[in-house]
């Protein structure tokens, strides 16, 4: 082992260490035409309406079963670009990493995120690395920054949302927030459970299209680009899980929310583990799913458009909006029992994402 | 003092604690009609064009004379666009906050962004807070991203550079890294030497509009919008000095610069201080400090238009770019001599913004 494997304080300087990490790792790992030029700020061609997201990523392991943070820093700010029906259109990541990370570390993350944003359709075009003391940061925090080209032309969100309308879930939950309580160890479980973290833009642009769709009358009536106006609401359930997206959804939209638990998919290992552990899987992170809100008559169309694609084989139609109680969610339980869904306190699982 | 006055783990939930943190502090500094949305990701209108930026700030303290973390983390975002002849668009804000950082600093750090965002005519539109357990992180780091419109229809940078062209510095160099040196109290020294640090579009935009400016006979024949493409390259010198982004600018335009040392304005605190402690001002980070390459027509324009902006009353031109000896800078001392100027090699002092 020699100094050259290890991040060094000078390689957050200006001079020639940063340059040589610039040039060795990230350039060598993410290398576009717009990268390449290494310019303070990246320029990129645009028109239209876009999106802007920005997360940052201090998950703790940085591996565990299923990802690592450079995989989640890159599909959480596609997820959240996605989220705005926006095509991801270019990302910017930010280092902060302590002195003495490994530098192999440091590639195999680098290689995860290229992988992933290749997935995606989308390249890193600019960056920035500070490197701290030691003791100043736990190993890496990740900072991702996506601009996307909003392919819908109108308002998705909850404003949109009507009494009805039909809730969708791509997939099963629980399985991120698991995998990482895993790979911590501190409670001594094994679980063959990986975390679920994808880049769902393909998986959001199939129920944006499912959406879209119209009767092939209507559709030979009318020449103009259908509409996608069915489509009312996207979030991804991480932090705080499905819980804390339909109480605010409840709450934005001044309407209510009636799910089914039992249309709920969580898988076998989850649900063990949250009875072992007395977590609520509701309110369990997740990195690889997405919720939608649909108007009904498409509901159907767009988990069958879900199903087809590799990411949302377990989709299901999860409940509806109510105007009967707003600002509420309520849950029907497998027992046949209804309990109101309250957004969580406080952490449930510090360092997730 | 009660716990509400301290960063708890929960307010990096995504539950109510979370909530509750963006809106009475984040949205409470920053209200815009894009941010108050608080979606995932934020809507802009744009054309053309865009640029994207990202710099994490990781400055230690957070709190130093003529300046703070949260100013130098818009500044620094927005001067990173202007370097891409880029107007403001929209800035992203992530937060990777301690366990047990108080809510005032947190506030005040907030306050400072919204001014300095207000200042450079800018929002800050979207973001996101991690907090993460006592030791995990020192304190608080900032990631700012920035998006901007390019107003120039010139290809900038340092592939436009050509022999001859002029050098121009905005001010004197060096107060920011002392400042901030200072504010350690490592070596014990006091200083009236303030941070520079400031948001440079508004002069950006004065050098821009300097070198578009056409005679009045050229501008009564041509009815069409004159080019700024006598304006080749900017840089904010930052990390690694106006010594890096010379070096940097010599490598990329392989062609030579030659610099006046007796030109460049050092203050005179700044010049004792590193006469002390054997630093070389040259290498030291600027925040509020641009470099122009400018065609040599242009250049008394350019420096008169920098003066004229309070943020550029020492504007100087301190040297040319010349084809005599590619890649290298060469500094005539004020005593006459020639030397070389090298990049330094790592870091001078880290955590300097």
């Amino acid at each position: 082992m020699t100094a050259a494997d290890r991040i060094l304080l000078g390689h957050g300087s200006g001079g020639k260490l940063y340059r040589d990490l610039v040039r060795d790792v990230f350039v060598a790992a993410f290398a576009n035409p717009v990268l390449d030029r290494l310019d303070d700020a990246a320029s990129l061609a645009t028109s239209g309406r876009i999106a802007l997201t920005t997360d940052s990523h201090v998950v703790q392991p940085w591996r565990f079963a299923g990802g690592d943070i450079g995989l989640l820093a890159v599909a959480g700010t596609v997820n959240d670009l996605a989220t705005a029906a926006a095509r991801p259109l270019a990302l910017a990541a930010a280092f902060i990493i302590e002195e003495g990370f490994f530098m192999d570390d440091l590639r195999a993350i680098c290689a995860s995120m290229a992988r992933t944003a290749a997935e995606a359709g989308v390249a890193i075009v600019t960056g920035d690395t500070k490197v701290v003391e030691r003791g100043a940061a736990d190993g890496i925090f990740i900072t991702t920054t996506g601009v996307g080209e909003i392919v819908v032309d109108h308002e998705l969100g909850a404003q949109s949302v009507r009494d009805d309308d039909a809730v969708i879930l791509s997939g099963s939950i629980g399985d991120h927030a698991m995998a990482v309580l895993a790979a911590r160890d501190e409670f001594h479980f094994t679980t063959t459970v990986e975390s679920d973290c994808a880049p769902l833009w393909g998986l959001a642009e199939a129920a944006i299209a499912a959406a879209r769709d119209t009767a092939p009358a209507a559709a030979a009536r009318d020449t103009a680009p259908a509409s996608a106006a069915a489509l009312r609401f996207l979030r991804d359930p991480t932090r705080g899980g499905l819980t804390t997206v339909l109480a605010e959804l409840a709450e934005s939209a001044a309407l209510g929310v009636e799910i089914e638990e039992r249309a709920i998919p969580v898988s076998a290992a989850v649900r063990s583990i949250c009875d072992l552990l007395g977590y609520e899987p509701l309110s369990l992170a997740n990195e690889g799913k997405m919720v939608f809100v649909v108007a009904p008559e498409k509901a159907d169309a767009v988990v069958a458009a879900l199903r087809a694609h590799p990411l949302g084989r377990h989709a299901a139609r999860i409940g509806a909006i109510t105007a009967a109680h707003p600002g509420r969610v309520a849950l029907r339980t497998v027992l046949g029992t209804r309990r109101v869904l309250d957004m969580p306190v406080g952490e449930l699982l510090p360092r997730i994402c």
